[in-house]
């Protein structure tokens, strides 16, 4: 792995160098990990000038050397005391190593610690790196691929346990802290996100915070959750039926639901606006007088965060390119009754390569529980 | 409720007329929540011109409204598109207000953002509202060290059972688990922190990450857990010998840092230099030829944010207060042996009200288990 981050880190050199900034500076916990396998908290990383990169970071508790430590091609530079501020003493590298000018993550660092940074370095003139790395993240390679696979396979399975085991009288709160037991029983490092359960009048919606209600016959019960694998997040959100028989309005709820998220995910492809597929998930919900109820995103990428580029909304830029993890995540609540929610994660391919590759593969049929 | 943080926003009011400024907008959430009971996510909320504030937030999901609901007596105002940021709009609304000056919190808004502000409101004088409203929040009400207290309670019950059941052979993440689910089966709103559970080499570090290595006969087990209620957070930390009778060395070891961790106890006092507390626990582990496997700090504040000030650090600045909640929390680690940390959650008190108030209140023996 270690040649993968250098040559993620050399992508980036090559950046820099065409915007004619000899350094760049990281400090996004996400953006660091991408480029070099780790991220110890509050770590800054140093790539260039040159090929000289250095990770700075604070003295790792022992505990976290496991997690924590840099790969060995990397310089590792590492402050004692908890006031240092470990981008300033990159920036100070930078000096050192006679870089004529330093790009910064402005949409990361706060404007304090950037003034701090101005004023340790002033003679060195500081730009922004704006989201070059997260640019870079966006089209994933197989090995981030197969780490999102395991993390759907392992959010699938701890989802399907759950639908075999009783679910009536149970509440939202246990049947989340359940669900993300199983996570890590199966092998994820935690949880992607909040795990949402929600049920009844909570049912339908994106990021309910789980409560002590009971599941009651009658209800729908929307789960949402997520595996993280090797450091990537997928996201798997299903709906469901307690007892015998839904009620009418919950079969024509849950189909409408149901065609919008086969939309979404049938418009996903390389070269599509991601607008338009936003557009192809929202437009049967909206055309069936639901407006209020509705997100205003109906999906967005999924990696090393759970909440990445490209974001699938009505204003969103861009289009969508092969090797593009995405959520296709429609959802109608209906105040007072509740409602669905049927959330995947799918991978951008070209049809010839057989289209988008669902990876979470959990059944999408109205089950009834 | 709705009074106390209405008066919370009066006394932040009065500090911004002292640094004539006439407007504030707040936008790091444990200050939001602060200051009016809520914080929806990504909200900003704006104190003044005059007493005309505002909190402004992103559409909330409908499940989100029970959380995110401001109080009744603060104006709301409500942003439709994932895109739009509500720091900008809170700003329009100051220049809308007539204020001419707005101080914004340069150590929680990334440059970007604050160039967003600028670039919305060029006519608007921008300011460093710094961290007034951190330092509001230091000394702690009545009915905030009530909810201190309550979570202090919920997790010692959730550490106090873990000790009742069988330890050994279970691993690292199946504990810090099942704390995690007493923690909310005893009413928290949810974990203050990562619970950490160090055995054997893992033991006797602040932030150890769990892992699959089971408890065995002969271990040290170290545990560190907090439980959230009504947004405050405690924390408590302990170490046990598995087994039964500990090794010479463990009773040494766990001696040395008891005695530490009382020193550090027994220093809290108004007016006390912060540096002072971590001198007087850090000194006994010095003085022991430890120095390699001790953190930096011996303590923190804690209240909506598990780590606020003041730091208990050799660097730190400042004096403690009455009603300022902190940890004590010295420990060593040996690497490849393991170690001790002893955490504790106490509230500054002056000695006429009978000294420091211990919140955590699970025993500080040397258990074997």
């Amino acid at each position: 792995m270690t040649e993968v981050h250098a040559a993620r880190r050399e992508r980036l050199r090559d950046r820099c160098a065409a915007n004619g900034t000899a350094a760049a500076l990281v400090t996004r916990p996400a953006n660091i990990r991408y480029l070099t396998g780790c991220a110890p908290p509050g770590a800054a990383l140093l790539v260039g000038p040159g090929t000289q990169d250095a990770l700075v970071h604070r003295r790792p508790p022992p505990d976290e050397r496991g997690e924590g430590r840099p790969p060995e091609d990397l310089r590792s530079l590492v402050i004692g005391s908890p006031e240092g501020d470990t981008a300033v003493a990159a920036a100070d590298l930078a000096v050192e190593l006679r870089a004529d000018s330093l790009a910064v993550e402005e949409h990361h660092l706060t404007v304090a610690r950037h003034r701090a940074i101005g004023t340790a370095v002033s003679a060195l003139p500081l730009s922004d790196l704006r989201s070059a790395v997260e640019q870079l993240r966006l089209v994933k390679d197989e090995h981030e691929i197969a780490a999102l696979r395991i993390a759907a396979e392992i959010a699938d399975q701890a989802l399907g346990e759950l639908l075999e085991s009783i679910l009536v009288g149970r509440t939202e709160r246990h049947l989340a802290l359940e669900l993300e037991r199983r996570l890590v029983d199966h092998g994820a490092e935690g949880a992607a996100f909040p795990t949402s359960v929600g049920t009844g009048p909570h049912s339908g919606t994106a990021r309910h915070v789980p409560t002590d209600r009971r599941v009651e016959e009658g209800d729908f019960l929307t789960v949402r959750l997520g595996a993280v694998y090797r450091g990537y997040r997928c996201e798997v959100g299903r709906t469901f039926v307690i007892g015998t028989a839904p009620a009418d309005w919950q079969i024509e709820l849950y189909d409408l639901v149901f065609n919008a998220q086969r939309a979404g995910r049938e418009a996903l492809a390389p070269g599509v606006a991601c607008r338009d597929v936003d557009r192809a998930t929202r437009q049967p919900l909206l055309a069936a007088g639901h407006s209020e109820g509705v997100a205003p995103w109906s999906g967005h990428g999924v990696g090393l965060e759970i909440d990445e580029d490209p974001q699938l909304s009505p204003a969103a830029m861009g289009k969508l390119d092969a090797c593009v993890p995405v959520t296709v995540e429609p959802g109608v609540h209906l105040p007072g009754r509740g409602g669905v929610r049927i959330d995947d994660t799918l991978v951008v391919r070209p049809v010839a390569d057989g289209g988008p590759e669902l990876l979470t593969i959990t059944t999408k049929e109205l089950l009834a529980l």
